[in-house]
């Protein structure tokens, strides 16, 4: 373990500044990827790799890398951090542009303390994250990996119509290299929790040793409508009452399970949706998260067998159609140690924690070790402009970005 | 007890005539109060007073009176049946209009087979019973009944912004007459159905007894929007949750309930409704209907104290807004007697029982003895064009009401 720290100032006043591009006239923040807002973060994020000696590099789909070779290093895989810049719409300061931020701040402090990395260190800015004028989210990572075709990912249309492909370029940030033209030896992403979990136990830092697998569906429930004063409850095919039933049986699944399982349920429908009619039909969606594959398809299972037991015993049609699924993601158990150890040195406290939230480390976990480190935010909140994390927090997670990228650039 | 008998092919197909004029050019029925459609089968029913020999008079809000004044029944209180013909959108041809024109059908039969009754026999069709277009529902017999003053019901604006004076004045049917102007010995309205009960439970007749109070309310949850993947279950203040207890728990209450209590959420909405957000809010409506005061004065009691266990449990602001409110009805129990003795020597099967929607003759109620006969519905389904009920319980009804008419017209 060195003892070169951050420069805590630096880190928080760029935070700030690249928190104020992008926002409307009521001062509302939005970068959505490949916008006119998310150039001028792009651009001002350049603005930063240059003075500090770094190469700049963007790939085909716009992610932008800032490029540390030291003497000796060439040749050999670099050691990559990073995130994001763009932002959902509303949005707070911190998701992404923290982790992007502070690994600009780990290379410099290196630089400026006389720390010799033995492999090349790269901070990356990853395309659109968010996903919400493109989809999917993670794009620019998950092209990066190869889990999508990038010829594919630039014809994406976006929710204003836009293509991809003519957007990055109108903004000066279709570059020519091969999305995965570099491969990292090592990946660590630093991000705001977006949960609760850190703030509510008083842990300074999570050690994220694994991505919930995240199943997404949305179910249709047909039933009966008929007049609410003359249809006894004995005579009813209530849907709204089918649907009631699946929020209140996953609640109960969850509370009873004895691992991290997560399920909302999002969004509801009811048609004809009168105050004096028996709801015909509801929809709504699940949103199921497990960290363990197994245990994930096993509630999926036990999901499934539910919707027909509730079907049968209420007169329902219960029909389901999967919306989204990916798989958990198993992190790095040698980084995460790294982390764990460095944040012993560095006196602060830590647990190891699964993120609930999807990141582009995910898509990285597939080329290369990756890890993730949390910091706490503020009543858990994310995505809304009272999203926080407190300064003592920010820099206390760059200082441990630090000390970890320590030794993986070493390694 | 008499042996005459209407005429069932020309109930029947003066039914089917009434429900014939309205259409649009989809053949979707709709008979909107004081609208040009409605004027079709306001004239329609005229065009059939006139030439049974009946007294035609039109009060002021619009209600049509068909008066028969059989020689020696001057100065006595009338017998007064009837219901309702305009209709919802898309509506079947039964509700209301069933009611009328089998009164009139009462009216003939006495006419053609000799009975005389001692008193003034009246058919009535009361304006705007289903209240789409203009509010509240019920509003010729509310007028009617002096539960609502005349002027200010003339200066209703309807949905389509047009005043309901101006639309009676425009299709010819403000009529000179005060409302009330005829105070009836006793009313009878012939209904279908519009539940499922008889038809389950094989009945031939419903006999009347009361008429459900309805509480209307909207339930606002205020719970706090969090990312669906990383708040802990058990760190969550989730609004849909709460919705969800609040429709399992009246369902709940309602089974236990040894009365025949009624409850149904019809709508509900969920904010910012994200499949990855937990609903910061959840509102929702409730339909409570009881036929007995006491009782849903208590069920309403529960629900407060539940809504305040519910918020303190969850960690939820719950505030509930009334929208409407009526007290139950009780018919005349002499009516329902001479109902059930009038099926049971037709060798019609027969239950009380009590109404679960709206009608007329729960205003006329408040002014005379008062109750109504129901014939089944298949499936329960109304206001909807798939309404039927079977021409041979439309004739059952029908005679049925002749016969009630028969003894109380007498008496």
């Amino acid at each position: 373990m060195t003892d070169i720290s951050i420069d805590g100032a630096r880190l928080i006043g760029r935070i700030r500044e690249l928190g104020n591009l992008g926002r409307d006239g009521d001062g509302r923040l939005a970068r959505l990827a490949a916008s006119d807002a998310d150039k001028l973060g792009r651009d001002l994020f350049v603005s930063w790799l240059r003075p500090a000696g770094l190469d700049v590099a963007v790939d085909r789909i716009g992610n932008i890398f800032g490029i540390w070779e030291p003497p000796g290093s060439a040749g050999k895989l670099p050691l990559m951090m990073g995130s994001h810049i763009d932002t959902v719409t509303n949005a707070g300061i911190y998701d992404g542009c923290y982790g992007v931020i502070a690994a600009l701040e780990v290379i410099e402090a290196m630089q400026e303390q006389g720390f010799v990395p033995s492999r090349p260190v790269v901070v990356a800015a990853f395309t659109n994250e968010e996903g919400v004028r493109f989809a999917p989210d993670m794009m620019g990572s998950l092209v990066y990996s190869g889990g999508m075709d990038t010829d594919a990912a630039l014809a994406t249309v976006g929710t204003d119509g836009a293509l991809l492909g003519d957007e990055l370029r109108r903004i000066d940030f279709a570059g020519p290299e091969e999305p995965g033209f570099l491969k990292p030896a090592a990946y660590v992403e630093l991000h705001v929790e977006q949960g609760p979990v850190l703030e509510r136990e008083g842990i300074d830092i999570g050690a994220v040793e694994n991505l919930q697998g995240i199943s997404w569906q949305k179910i249709t429930i047909d039933g009966i409508a008929n007049h609410a004063g003359t249809t006894p409850i004995t005579m009813r095919s209530d849907a709204g009452y089918g649907a009631a039933r699946i929020v209140t049986y996953l609640r109960e699944r969850a509370l009873a399970s004895t691992s991290p399982m997560v399920a909302t349920v999002g969004c509801i429908e009811f048609e004809p949706n009168a105050i004096n009619v028996i709801p015909s039909r509801a929809t709504l969606t699940i949103d199921l998260r497990h960290p363990v594959e197994d245990w994930l398809l096993e509630e999926e299972r036990a999901l499934s067998e539910f919707l027909s037991r509730l079907a049968a015993e209420e007169g329902l049609t219960i029909s389901t159609e999967r919306l989204a699924r990916s798989a958990p993601v198993v992190f790095d158990q040698g980084i995460v140690a790294v982390i764990e150890d460095a944040a012993k040195k560095r006196g602060l406290s830590y647990r190891r924690m699964t993120s609930g939230a999807g990141h582009d480390a995910q898509m990285i976990a597939t080329i290369a070790p990756t890890a993730m480190i949390f910091v706490p935010s503020v009543a858990g909140i994310s995505h809304n402009p009272a999203e926080l994390t407190r300064d003592i927090d920010l820099i206390a997670g760059a200082n441990l970005l630090l000390d970890v990228a320590c030794v993986l650039a070493k390694s």
